[in-house]
Formats: structure tokens, sequence, C-alpha cells
């Protein structure tokens, strides 16, 4: 009798991820020995269930195998929990199995401050360790909440785009469950026995991610049908593509509209006026922000002023953009330059 | 004193597309007279709003202006009601008014075939009258369901750019109000002292747009914030555009990959594999549907399989497409043909 589902649903979507890791291991020029994989974990369902997979599937398919967890100090007990998951993963045979706490700043809202810290907490040991991957334990759930989160910030295709499969230096982030469902994971570790952690965050209404979990998902699945976390990860993945191919479009259309390959703040009106809008604005955006203009202060109403400089001109004068960046038309050319 | 600023705002609106139909006319190779632009009113507060825009806004700037309703004949008393509406459009002077009946049939449920029967009718009136053009009430509320409808299909950013602001034959229809919200349609009415209906059909939780209205909407802004509405407005908007640039490249791959200019089912597979994903799986979409595929039967998993044919190579056999269309390899081509 093979593994229950579940516990066969998560193995399987480690075990393709680390076919990838060794492949690109073997392509090294000097690959030592084989390859270090780490687990983030926090103690939730979802990091569980990848700890315990990784821990499955790594020796079979010669790979190290080991866990880090990061005490974050922002709930009272943080630390001995931390210690707890530590042995959790030593218990699964995991090694090396960091413990790290990190100090959780203030930039950007506490969600966005502590997944920084983490993240850096992350690189450090994945430097220290010379590991080949770090694996995430982001589910569909956590991909379609990404998408309605990306999609309150009306920014477009690329930011439908959620998470990525592979990202950070060297695609050194690996989030093998993007295709599996929470309850999946949930499941697996209730039938593997794997004690988890609720993070009290994760139900605290004060924040937004929580609230489109409890509130919002729901509620669509109710108005929509019960595919909507299905069509929001296929949205993301849709979505990545097409920004990657419109962002591709964008690299080539920057070189051919310069009038002048030694002035890169000067574009040939006629030239960007024959791109489709969505490459002549993605142009714009980054002739900005090559010019000095903060990416963060640069909005879409600052894009369209740009753009009617080229599409709807009559004589406009010189556009003020963040940062001191000014755009105006001079002869056939649109000049974007700091003052 | 001027209007109150909700009057104001809906004027503005269309006395802004009113300029784009007189510029449009006036391009004609032989324009006769003044241009006829129709209503489309159903009795709500956008449409009274609309045509009370219309019936101001017209006159000013040389343009006839008439209107339009359609009795669905789905309720019992609508007969009444567009006659109704058909007294209060000719109270507003617009001239010539109809009011016409339809049969609703039953293809692609209720909404879908009232939609159809709506849209058959409206075009007959404006053929008949020789209309330039015809004016539809949708809102940016409209615009955010329709783009939340889109993405529960999660098939991408095409379906995520809700309605167009010129649309049908000609660029006949044409929505003034997509960045007007509905609100502002409902006190424009009130403070005209315009009578609205309310379609009970648009609280009935029956209606999937009903249910996307009245609960998930709301439940939205509760967990995002207040800006979803604008905020799904502007994704519309961005998708469009990126969707109509991405389809633009894709007019241009089909050609460049075709093998040979005779087979368009025959396309060169080096060519295929050197293009970005998401132009390539529109490429093979459409090669599909060319082939008699129909395209309502066609799935992401279709495309994807196609897909594998190219990226990863392991010698597949035929595949089976919807339409006895089969997709092979067979030695640097891929074939796609009706077997």
């Amino acid at each position: 009798m093979g593994p229950h589902p579940a516990v066969a649903a998560i193995r399987l979507a480690v075990r393709r991820v680390l076919h990838d890791i060794l492949n690109d291991h073997r392509a090294l020029p000097a690959p030592s020995g084989p390859p270090l994989t780490l687990v983030a974990c926090s103690g939730g369902a979802d990091s569980m269930a990848l700890a315990s997979a990784l821990a499955f599937e790594a020796p079979r398919l010669g790979v190290r195998a080991g866990g880090i967890t990061v005490d974050h100090g922002l709930q009272p007990g943080s630390a001995d929990r931390a210690l707890d998951v530590t042995a959790r993963l030593t218990a699964l045979r995991l090694d090396p199995v960091d413990c790290v706490t990190v100090s959780v700043g203030r930039g950007g809202g506490p969600e966005a401050a502590a997944r920084d810290a983490r993240y850096a907490a992350l690189d450090a040991a994945a430097e220290r360790h010379g590991a080949a991957a770090v694996l995430l334990g982001h589910t569909r759930d956590d991909q379609a909440e990404t998408v309605l989160l990306g999609l309150a910030r009306g920014s477009g295709t690329r930011s439908l785009s959620g998470m990525a499969a592979i990202s950070g230096a060297h695609g050194r982030y690996r989030r093998p469950f993007l295709a599996v469902d929470r309850q999946t994971t949930r499941r697996a570790c209730m039938v593997q026995s794997l004690p988890v952690w609720d993070d009290p965050h994760n139900a605290d209404p004060a924040y937004t991610r929580s609230r489109v979990r409890h509130e919002a998902l729901p509620m669509l699945e109710k108005a929509l049908g019960k595919g909507v976390v299905e069509a929001l990860a296929r949205t993301a993945q849709l979505s990545r593509d097409d920004a990657d191919a419109l962002d591709a479009w964008t690299d080539e259309a920057e070189r051919s509209v310069r009038a002048d390959p030694a002035l890169p703040g000067e574009l040939d009106i006629a030239r960007l006026y024959s791109l489709p809008p969505a490459v002549r604005r993605r142009v714009l955006r980054r002739t900005a922000i090559a010019a000095g203009a903060p990416a963060g202060s640069l909005f879409a109403r600052h894009i369209e002023e740009m753009d009617r400089l080229i599409t709807a001109w009559r004589g406009q004068q010189a556009i003020n953009l963040p940062g001191r960046v000014e755009a105006l038309r001079r002869g056939g050319r649109l000049v974007v330059r700091q003052s």
C-alpha cells in the first residue's frame, strides 16, 4: 500500500523540484559533492509538510537536506517555538538545522518588514552553508491571495503574476507547492502525525492578507464558484508569462527608439508613436526611472501625461515627474532628464 | 451657478464621446448631415443619466440624438415599463425613440441569451435609423464586476480586460461612463428629478453578476480597501492594452513560424522554440482553431500539451485536440491538422 494521497502529492511536488536542482547542479562547471537544499520552516502546516517531504525524498535522490527556522521576535514565546521547530526538523533527520533570530525593522509596514528580515536571514543561511536552494512552502492558496492583493493595487499584468516558482539570486528560492492546496499540506501533516503550529497572525484581521484569506476569498468562492482559487493561480501563471514577453519586447523597443545611442534620455517620437501603447508606456516608465525618478513614486497618471506628449501633442509644456525629472518634447524627440 | 457636480460629470463624459463621434463622422468620405447617436436605455439610473446627458449635449454639438429601449419580455409588466421608458425618452426630446420587443432564446444561460437578443435589437435599430453610434450606460462599477467575472474564468489577460470603450461593428457601441461610478449616475438622476427603475434581476442572487455586485465586491472592499473598484477598472484598461500588444506580436509570429507559406498548419519548431512562451502559446491556440478545433472546447491543458511537443520533446505521439484536430511533430515541423 502506497502513502496517503496527500503525502504522495507533497512528495511528488518536492521530487520534481529536487530533479531540477540536481540538473542545475550537474550543469555547474565544477559540481562538488551532492547539492544542499534547505527548507524554510515556520512550524505551520505548509512548511512542516514541505520539510517532511524533503526529508523523505532528498536521500533517495542523493541530495543533502537541511532546514532553517526564523524567530522574528514579534510574539511572546517565539524563541521557544523556534527551538521547538528546530527540534522537529532535527527529528526529521535534516542536517544542518539552523535557528536564526532576526530583528524586524519598520520599513513598509509590519508584513513587509518581517518579510525583508526573513529573506535576509534565509539568504545569509544559504550563503553560510553553500546551499544550492531554499525551499519555501507557499501553496496555491497563498498564490491566489497574492494575486488578489496585486489586483487591489491595480497596476497591471506584472502585479497579477503572484509568486514565481523560482526566484532570488541564482534562482535560489523554489516554491514546490504553488500547485498544491493548503488542505493537502494540512492533511499530509495529520496523517504523518506531525504537530503543526497555527500562527495567530494568519487569523488576525488587522493584516490585509488575513482578511483576504478569511473573508474575501471565501466570499468570492460563494459568488463565483469553487474554482476561484484555481482560476487565480492560473491567472498568476498566465500573467507572469505575458509580463515577461512584454518586458522582452520593451527591452528591444527601448533600444530601437533611442534617437542617439549615446543619449539614453532622448527618444525618437515617430518610433515611439508606432509602438503599441502597452509597450510604449513601459518604455516611458523605464526611461523616467533611468533618468532618476523613483519607481515607487511614479504612478500611472505620470506615464499617461508623458504619453500625451507623443499621442496628443498640442504644444504642452515640460512635464514634471518625481525625483526632479522632467519630460519635454523638442523637435522630433522626447527628452527625459533630471533638472 | 453651474450644474450639480454629478450632472456636470455625466455631461462631460458624454461630451467627450460625442466629440469623437463627430470627428469620425467628419472623416467619412461623404458625411451627410449631422450624425445620429442613439442611447440604449433600460430605465435604470445609469442609462437614464446617459439619456439625459445625451439630450443636453447633442443639440449643442450638432449631433442628432435618439433612444431605444428593449423589452426582453422576461418579467410581468415588462411591456408597460418599456412604453414608460419610451415616454421618458420622448420627454427628453430624443427623436427617434424606439421600443423594441425581443424574444430571448436559451443559448449560454439566461444572462447571455438576454444580452444576445438585446444587442441584435440594438444593431437592427442602428441600421434602421442609420445611426453613427449607440451609447451604453455601463459604469466603472459594471467594469469592475466584469473584471472579477473574467478573473473567475482564469483565462488570462484578455479575460481581465473588461468592456471596451468602443466596440461592435464599425465601433458602433460607445461606453461614455466607464470611468464614472454608479453613485454619480444615481445622484445625477436624483438632482434632475428623473425617475429610475431598479431591475429586480440586479438584486437576484440567482445571477452571478448580482452576487458579485452585492456580495463579492463589498467584501473585497472591506478586505482590501475602498480603492478596489478603481483598481479593477484600471486593471481592465492595462490588461486590454497588454492583450492587444500580445495579439499584434502573435499576428507577426504566426507568419514568421510558417514552415511554408502555403501550409498554414505546418510550423517551424526552431522558430516556435525561440518565441516567448506567452506568444508561442497564442500561436499554438490560433493554429489549432484554424485547423478546426472549436475555440470554446480548447483549454489551457490542450495548449500545454501542444507546447510540450516543442519544449519537452521526447518522442511523444500525436496529440488529439477537440474537433478531430491532431498535433504532431514531424522532422523539424509541428503539424496541426484535422484528421
